[in-house]
């Protein structure tokens, strides 16, 4: 069972992740999100770093492989640039790893859960865009970007930065600069549904890129996107469905 | 509150929208979607047709403004080409509106589901785009769709047929078969996690469009996006995370 846990806070998880993991034997996942859990004792816990997706995905095959019932933990949903991919690319390592009853159990992924705080920005058609280059060259991630903007979508950034590549966001903004509206809304979702929630509206030329870290999702909205001012609050930030509202 | 109920079934709902609708006075929303929930006696049911969203939403904060705790409902996420977007619509509507605590939970969309039983085709860059031309113009959706070829994204794609318009996912995928590989793997999911569910899998070359209704969610490959053979099942479909895996 490949199980999303959702954002972060348990009433984000739906009912089944929350039984998948109650009966599973073995509890595989990124350390963080195995923290999360409040687990039997007779349940074995396979707590592990980041970035070793693949290490991980071969454990919980070979433990399926064993008998035992594994439930693979993703925040977020693991199908939505998390540990789902990565299982299925390793189980074409060996044949028996494809008898297994493998079963994807969706969660809310992080673009929704800022998407709820913030309003309706991705109202309309949207792309979801990870600015890791650890897997991918960064051209491709420019081409997407271009084509993002070519296509008016809204556009979710996952991975936006990281202690080894801090520049990326910066390098997708001047992009993003020269092909879209400087008025464009865009807003910087970080920790949404944690503790240390934060959440930074602004423009497009005015949105201070280095405010992106590990923990943010950052939205950038399509030509219709705009903000709703109010009085007592943040504005919303919401994407119409009809295209051509204002004109 | 504007709630997501996910796809179908009770246990892909979260917790927080089920306690959302236990806590509601009066429950708004499409009535199939109403007819799943399980309410109190107590409870008003405001259920209304398809198609009268923005009616729909201003009943919603009629009520609220007249001090009632109301519950939207929405299948899927509401953020996701559901309820959000019509319910900020409205919201400039009245001042007294924008005024009112307004909160969105966010939930399981069709795609999420659909992958989930696939695989991991979305398990890398992926847009969504609507094909239904009631409130854009089709243009738009031919530009979206160009674009998404040439970033070379995983396409998925809502609405993409009704009796009122049952040639427009003709249109798109003569579009497509323009632009991509003509073994690019393609699933139609229908009425994913309930009874009729039925999931048909294609390249995009022998895929027969005219599978596709009101209920299903389409998704086309990147180039990166293959099947996984297997003997005793329909094939795995995955996107891998890293784009040059086969090179």
């Amino acid at each position: 069972m490949i199980v999303g846990l959702g954002p972060g806070p348990a009433d984000w998880m739906t009912l089944e992740a929350r039984r998948a993991i109650a009966e599973a034997s073995d509890i595989v996942g990124y350390s963080p999100y195995v923290d999360r859990l409040a687990l039997r004792l007779a349940q074995r816990v396979h707590a592990s770093d980041n970035r070793v997706e693949m290490r991980r995905a071969r454990l919980a095959l070979k433990l399926a492989e064993g008998g035992r019932q594994v439930a693979v933990v993703s925040g977020g949903d693991p199908g939505v640039f998390a540990m789902a991919a990565a299982l299925f690319e390793a189980i074409e390592e060996k044949p028996e790893w494809l008898k297994l009853d493998i079963r994807v159990m969706p969660g809310v992924t992080a673009m929704q859960a800022a998407a709820a705080r913030l309003g309706a920005p991705l109202g309309h058609d949207f792309c979801a865009i990870s600015l890791s280059d650890n897997l991918k060259p960064w051209t491709i991630v420019e081409r997407r970007l271009r084509a993002a903007c070519e296509g008016d979508f809204v556009i979710a950034l996952y991975n936006p930065a990281s202690q080894a590549r801090p520049t990326r966001i910066t390098q997708a903004f001047e992009l993003l600069r020269g092909a879209k509206a400087a008025t464009t809304p865009v807003a910087f979702a970080r920790a949404v549904g944690r503790a240390d929630e934060a959440l930074t509206l602004a423009t497009l030329c005015d949105a201070d890129p280095s405010l992106a870290d590990m923990a943010t999702l950052v939205v950038v909205g399509s030509s219709e996107t705009r903000f709703i001012a109010r009085d007592w609050a943040r504005p919303w930030m919401m994407t119409p469905r009809s295209y051509e509202a204002r004109r």
